[in-house]
């Protein structure tokens, strides 16, 4: 983004007139900024200047160009504080800035159009050329909008080249081909053995008896070959996610279309809530939108399941000697807001998943990641006896930021394993295992005696998505599984008939 | 509620002219309504009587009043089926109704001021009267709006007399006094520790490895002393739940103030969301308006656990041999908006529960309500060890819906179990065993084969309020515990140091 130019029309108040101010002062002042203050720390031949300087009583009327170094609104600050200082010498207070316009002005040759921007009140996109009229006050200036506005449109050019794009995609390993002893759809199976419903929300079940005895065989696994041997200890993270956890994990810059939003009641008082009761009472239906009047958002349902966490780090320090860290958490359900339709148990909006965290230095890190994956080859291979393969791929907070950099990706990526839907020929993801790097270290503040970079990695062992792999490959009958699983999930309780 | 009067205006709007009509024909129509009509069912001397009758061109004004039988808009629902008919004989129809003016008028004798009504425009309560115009519609007194405002009356009464009485509270057994080992508040000393932290959301905490593994210890003393001995099987119930499942459960009546209220994305699609998306990206600051307008209220968190389960079972008729069925439920979280402060792990509004399901004819729920309460002791008296009482109460469902007849108390109702907390001396609900009667099987349409009434009880242990319990008696330090409960727990971890 080369080219870029920025231009400032201000109005600065001040305590008194400035009329007994000398000519000559004002020239001497105005040069020496344009000179100097407005030059420094850019490059020779760059940074801002002004280019209008008109007094009226007591206002000073401004203009200020600038390039892409010293822009305009820093230019303004820093003539702010000079300015104080001249003026302090007459006796004259600064009261303020309105800005009276602000535009930024650079070479855009993309093809698609931009719509909308915040704090744009006008886009003007031609002739390879863009023109943003800004409605912006002093205390946004002062938040580096701007900036912030230059930032996002990089993000959204750098989104636009990865669109259509396929994400990085690299084989690392592939199973033998296995027998298949099944060819329908689990989900639907189950259903008419009255194994699962359709629970009453979108994507969601209710698992009876034999599913979830299945589910708990899966976890028994978990704790057998993984957490038990390599040291794992429980923790239960929280299910309800705040903001401020999505601000400092990234979520919060693109989770929203898929997102189940947490409102609380703006009061509990009895009485605010009264006529949400009566108006229930008298029609039977619940008033939606007397509700939405009621309530405010303040989060999300859990989305990722590890973010939360990391509140329990957050701001600490940790001595070099506990690492590396090695924690999980099955308390309870992640919520998404899925694309519509019905796609059975392998894509829902509510699921529950084992969620793997581990923490120390960079090399604790990748080094763990690897002993995870032979943990889960042995499984998928000794127990579960599927086919499966693995592959390395960009994880999805590095594309969304635009750091898809090669050599990040060695170190820092994500792991997918997939496995064939014999019912439908098509291949699903069934769990994940991510080195994050210091993402959330970082984001959560969470440091190391030494000094030494916290790293951290993650694992989610989706329930549903197990049992969708190996049921569609093996079946529902016991019979037809591999005798290690088979004694590990035991006889399938038999507890409802329906008529 | 006597004396009650109804009063209607309305105009009857027809397909053609009604003056070809002779007035003696109509009289003798009006005569035959008045006589018989508008009196079927009522007792001598009630019932609906048309007061008005004007004919004007295409229209007839139209004057009814009633007493509580057949009330005037059931005696214009009539009205209108028979006018069908005679004006069949002059080939004109009927088109519709306008209701101009609907008047309650009754005895009210309260003394505390009613301030807004569903449906009614003007109150006016004196004298011992009370007048409501009501603001209606044709389709509005189909759905029997007039008579659910006369039942909304009648809960407000009601709920007027219980306000400030204490619910029904009667001692069942209290344990002998036992030793405390502790005088302090068992969340800031595991605070204090690393046990716990502080979550992110109001009344939330993470749970470190020590406190998950004195939960799990928890859950494995409901196994084997409950799940494997009484034939439980473990089952997966949502955790998000509709507005459907809360007005068969009945929690739609009055859960608003409390609840964690789940909303969805008007629409997934990216674009409706980039906005929001730009705005964060630009000021480090959700949207929160932004976002209130681009979601719906579908639901909320899991509050009582249990309901959401029975859509499983709706609308199915089970044979009865297989009772009684006996399932229970840990896969989530539950979640209440408490009221504000800080109040440690023994209120929370995001807290832990196992939650224990069971149904049969009466005689089976109520004789396994026995049992399990039986169970119950034994814990708390040969594991853990503490001193609590059990008492009788009035559950919340038949409080807010006014049924608080003892007759019904002594076989459906709440055991509620209490225990000191040595730091407060306060008391604390930790669990209860209910016998909910037909209310569930009856909102979820579940049938047995013979015919024979289907009850249920359910009994949530909450996790979190037996740690409270049991750290404020016996401290956080194993040496105090009882060697049982020891024994159970195994050695605490110790994962974490913090600088």
């Amino acid at each position: 983004m080369t080219d870029m130019e920025f231009q400032l029309s201000a109005i600065i108040k001040c305590s008194g007139s400035l009329t007994g101010i000398s000519s000559q002062e004002q020239t001497d002042f105005v040069q020496s900024c344009n000179a100097s203050l407005l030059k420094k720390g850019a490059p020779s031949g760059g940074g801002a200047e002004i280019v209008r300087w008109n007094i009226a009583g007591e206002k000073i009327e401004l203009g200020l160009v600038s390039d892409r170094y010293v822009r305009v609104h820093d230019a303004l600050l820093r003539l702010k504080n000079e300015l104080a200082k001249f003026l302090g010498k007459h006796r004259i207070g600064l009261r303020g800035a309105e800005i009276e316009d602000y535009q930024i002005l650079m070479d855009w040759d993309e093809d698609w159009q931009l719509k909308k921007l915040p704090f744009v009140k006008q886009i003007n996109q031609e002739g390879g050329r863009l023109k943003l009229s800004l409605d912006v006050d002093e205390f946004a200036l002062a938040n580096r909008i701007p900036d912030r506005i230059i930032k996002l449109l990089e993000d959204k050019k750098e989104a636009a080249k990865w669109k259509g794009k396929s994400e990085h995609w690299e084989l690392l390993f592939e199973s033998e081909k296995k027998p298949y002893y099944f060819d329908k759809d689990p989900t639907e199976e189950m259903a008419k053995r009255g194994w699962i419903r359709h629970a009453a929300g979108r994507g969601q079940f209710i698992y009876g008896p034999q599913i979830t005895k299945i589910f708990r065989a899966f976890e028994r696994i978990l704790f057998e070959e993984i957490f038990t041997p390599l040291g794992y200890e429980e923790m239960i993270f929280p299910k309800f996610v705040t903001w401020d956890v999505w601000k400092r994990s990234g979520h919060a810059k693109g989770i929203y279309p898929e997102a189940y939003y947490v409102c609380t009641p703006k009061t509990r008082d009895p009485e605010y809530w009264e006529e949400v009761m009566d108006y229930y009472k008298v029609t039977n239906e619940v008033p939606l939108d007397m509700i939405m009047e009621r309530i405010e958002n303040v989060g999300g349902m859990c989305y990722a399941q590890c973010p939360p966490s990391w509140v329990f780090w957050q701001g600490k320090t940790m001595p070099d000697d506990i690492l590396p860290i090695k924690v999980f958490d099955r308390s309870g359900t992640s919520h998404r807001y899925e694309s519509g339709g019905l796609h059975g148990i392998e894509r829902l909006d509510e699921f529950h998943r084992v969620e793997i965290v581990w923490m120390g230095t960079k090399e604790q890190v990748i080094e763990h990641s690897k002993q995870l994956q032979a943990k889960y080859r042995l499984i998928f291979e000794a127990i579960l006896d599927i086919e499966w393969r693995e592959a390395w791929v960009t994880p999805w907070f590095m594309a969304q930021e635009g750091k898809a950099g090669l050599s990040e990706l060695k170190e820092v990526g994500t792991t997918d394993y997939e496995a064939v839907l014999p019912y439908s020929g098509k291949l699903l993801e069934f769990q994940n295992v991510s080195v994050n790097g210091n993402k959330y270290p970082k984001g959560f503040s969470v440091k190391l005696q030494s000094g030494t970079e916290l790293w951290s990695g993650c694992s989610g062992v989706g329930l549903e998505r197990w049992a969708a792999v190996f049921l569609a490959q093996k079946g529902l009958d016991q019979d037809k599984w591999p005798v290690k699983f088979r004694d590990v999930v035991g006889e399938l309780p038999e507890v409802f008939r329906f008529l």
